[in-house]
């Protein structure tokens, strides 16, 4: 049994703290967040007995094996670093950091202490429909991989919060795109090394306060000379839609391109219709739940998580990278 | 060129009229309806020059080669027998006719005039779908068919008409399954022997003042001891909706399973979907063309169509068979 | 933590011990099955360590809360019986009883000891589409339901167990349609009063030898008037499909009526397609999960399942009604 | 009736020959192709008496009113400037010209020659589907245009043709992508202003041979600051696969995203599929038809067609601008 201490409970971070409660094999032993009501009320709801507003007086209990963190994404890399060397397990949300000096440090921390765990929060490689086609790619099923083109876009309906969290999530490539700038490296097993990024304020001007988009795009060059093309954007009509689509000289996969919530087709008199997956928790519940069974099963087992530190640097230095063609209008080497 | 006499300017009269005005083989010589005001409108629309209001003058007509019938259903075999008589070539809407016994008697007629064309408008034959199917199924692709599932709804938006032309139309047996009971004989080249048929008002009382009911279905034993079933509907809330799915022993075909008015698909507030042909003519204008062309290419070429008045007389016999059983409650031998 | 006893180690008995296995609240206690072979592996693969070859010996074990029953369907009623004799809660795989009698006398067990918490593994009830569906037509979103249509459908590939089972099955009616009979009574809140049932064995003759079919159909009156379809098939190509459509005066929902296994569309030399889910476990895992869930939750809690013994009986009651239609060629009342 | 005289037999120039053929208001009077065998063959079949294989020849002809282009791509603005010159109607296939020196030359003729209609052949602004997106677009039924993504894929099947007439097309994007940048100015009444456009021989090396790729892609940044993603591909795996989709701040549409040849689903062994179109002239024959219809309708009734020559040079310009990109590696200013 890994006892685990938990920092965040913002949505994500509610989530994994039940997922951690339901595992056969963890035993969520504290939690921490700033906000003590809110700490209490899951703390009670979950029977967790550990609470803890501080996250360095948190890692000072000897008991705890593993820390898992879901706090904002600008503290992610700090409080890695600092978990590591309190002789922890890590496991950290996306991104690993918002910026390529932070990431190092991590790097740095995880470097130190290789007999701990560190693993990535990639969740969308957890994913069945993503497997399968990780299975059909490697087995050749669809040739050479020349195009990917991987779409994240939150439903219109979560603007608001969008807009709240906005200034600190890294913006859109940072905080989106890093999901499909993984699993681009993933499928193609190759690097980008040219970006040029677009996008605007179509709906919320607010996004630009920060040197953002509500909707973006970028188009990379791999170093196999593969194409790549992402796009982001906050303002889906339909719902939390996430996609993509590989092209091989043999087959194409296309996940996900219509993201229905469940098997039920509608016949009225809107026409002829699927609901929706309205949020990541609703699509992806299962990939959550998927990934931190693998992060304690690997603590358990001593095995090393597929999804590595440097990864997570990699990822986010594309990401800057993109962000910085959005920013300044430039075509970016990488 | 063949000379055509048209009857009848309801809807599918009138759209029947047009397409014969666009065939390059065909001119529309006259037209006969008995609302003049309609007529005139029509045909001054068409630039067709000769006008009637009553059938018997415009078959005396001798430059007149062809004549097509899309009178109400109880007037067919009447205009079928007297137009074959009077040396036309024929064309009929379906049904054939609304008794078994009329049935008979335009078999007469046409056996009377074997030197004429006599064609009837089972016009889902037509269809590219529909067509794809009884290829593939001839092929062997899908093996033995053991099973036919066929629907005809149509659109509740269109209810007014249907309780209007109700206690003319046959029922829904005579005036809709007609279609379905032709695709069942011409996909499994069988005979139902046994049907129980069963409904209901479940939306609109006023069908039960002739006996029929909003919504209607009938399991049918074929002679070969294929099933199938039937149902057709007059409440159907997304539009138009034709399906027919054939189980074979290797493989399944579904046609028309969502009856998509174009290849847009929408993704907004009401989830992910797609508009839906809101009429017949909206979905298979292109046969209702491509069977009226068939029929003058028949004319000019001295070729007998596929679809024989016998076929008219047993898929009314059957469609009668299963309105018995919709009446009595009871399982009919056919 | 209940202390369950279960047997039955054939394939969907194996996925209910490994479900048992990692609930929270439950405690795999004692495992029985015939085959000693079989349950050795299971038993050391899920550290259990009481295993029985006798039923009666199990149950005599006073550690033993509840039994979970998945052993042939023509055992339940006596497992059943005994098992709640011997002061067990019980969870019995469907169906009920394979003849009528037998169900009455597990309804007597169950009125004689009122205590124990019996649940019925109608697991459809479950999925997350089928109980979307339930809540839409609650919620009155689709009007007044006037036909359902629902099919059951075994992959070709598993013919060979079909047919080695099929002996003691019961029969398609009571081995597949009892799921479709209790969502029709579920959806619908009637009761079936005639059907007329037919098939035949369209490629495999040998279900012939137990009055079988390996395609049957039935329609159903249902007492206000509603239609129902059942299809039930041990032939479906393309693998598991289980499919019901729900026909309202406002609305018509689809389930499943294309059985996906991921959210994959695969773009190939074979067109546009998706792949399948293969089996029962594959397409309602989820929901086999849950409903055992559901069955230690009511014991924990003391709460009555939804499903009672007298939906058992009811729907095995009309499951031999359609069978003595199939084999009669009679319309049945029921 | 309107005299025409047709150019080129190609695949492209055979279907339309056989359109003119069929039009109610054109007389289809004289063809010209450099291919004698041909000609004869099919003006033989059409029964059309005059036929050339000198197009000078064919414009001296008095009797002639409009003349249809269908020559390999490099020949269109001579061509056109010849017969507008020689007082002729002109209709040409897309692109205009290859370089955007000959599209002004066209133009000049044009501008030289008022009082007769030119048109371009962008038929998908005359497909039902693309149509009923514009609709919805202009009732503002999406909101506000700020992305367009726009797929243009033979089908590897074809490849040999494609690697035969590569040379003289103009590469990907002029040849392909042309159809695709005219609906980025028709669905957002935009220009744009900047691309950067990336690819390569995946599969084909032969497309090196003049500076093209078989897959290429760009993405566009317009005056509204709205974004354009476009793909094109030689190597499609399933068909000819054509699909738009376009985000607005209220709705998202998609064209075509599953190129289905018809309204069949097939369940079989492959999974749940569909048959895919494997032309363009089996996706857009209707297209094509109702082009050439506007055409000679626009002749008769003294119209100007939507699609201008200015449409022509401005979408050659931008082609050529993303084949510069292609070609140098830069991002280009338009």
């Amino acid at each position: 049994m890994i006892n685990i201490g938990h920092i965040g409970l913002g949505r994500m971070g509610e989530f994994h703290a039940r997922t951690l409660k339901s595992l056969p094999n963890a035993n969520l032993y504290a939690i921490c967040d700033l906000d003590e009501k809110k700490l209490n009320e899951i703390s009670d709801q979950l029977e967790v007995e550990h609470r803890y507003t501080d996250f360095d007086e948190m890692i000072k209990d000897e008991n705890i094996d593993a820390i898992t963190i879901a706090s904002p994404s600008h503290l992610h890399t700090q409080f890695i670093t600092k978990a590591l060397n309190a002789g922890k397990h890590v496991f950290s949300e996306k991104p690993l950091g918002v910026t390529v000096e932070e990431c190092k440090k991590a790097e740095k921390a995880v470097e130190a202490n290789p007999d701990k765990i560190f693993m990535l929060g990639f969740m969308r490689r957890f994913d069945k429909s993503y497997r399968y086609a990780k299975e059909a790619i490697d087995q050749g099923k669809i040739g050479k991989v020349y195009m990917v083109r991987s779409y994240s876009q939150d439903p219109t309906s979560a603007i608001e919060g969008a807009i709240k969290f906005g200034p600190h999530s890294g913006g859109e490539f940072l905080d989106m795109c890093v999901h499909d700038i993984d699993l681009i490296r993933w499928y193609t097993s190759a690097e980008p090394k040219q970006v040029w990024a677009i996008g605007g304020c179509y709906a919320y001007d607010e996004f630009k306060d920060w040197n953002d988009g509500d909707n973006v795009s970028a188009l990379l060059k791999l170093d196999n000379d593969a194409m790549a093309f992402l796009f982001a954007g906050r303002t889906a009509p339909h719902g939390y839609n996430v996609e993509t689509e590989i092209m091989g000289t043999e087959g194409i996969l296309r996940i996900g391109s219509v993201p229905q919530a469940n098997m039920v087709e509608i016949l009225d008199n809107k026409g002829v219709r699927k609901e929706i997956s309205q949020s990541f928790i609703e699509r992806f519940g299962d990939s959550f739940k998927a990934e931190l069974k693998e992060f304690v099963d690997c603590i358990e087992k001593n095995r090393k998580p597929e999804i590595t530190v440097y990864d997570g640097t990699r990822v986010s230095e594309i990401a800057y990278k993109c962000k910085e063609s959005f920013e300044t209008g430039k075509l970016i080497n990488i």
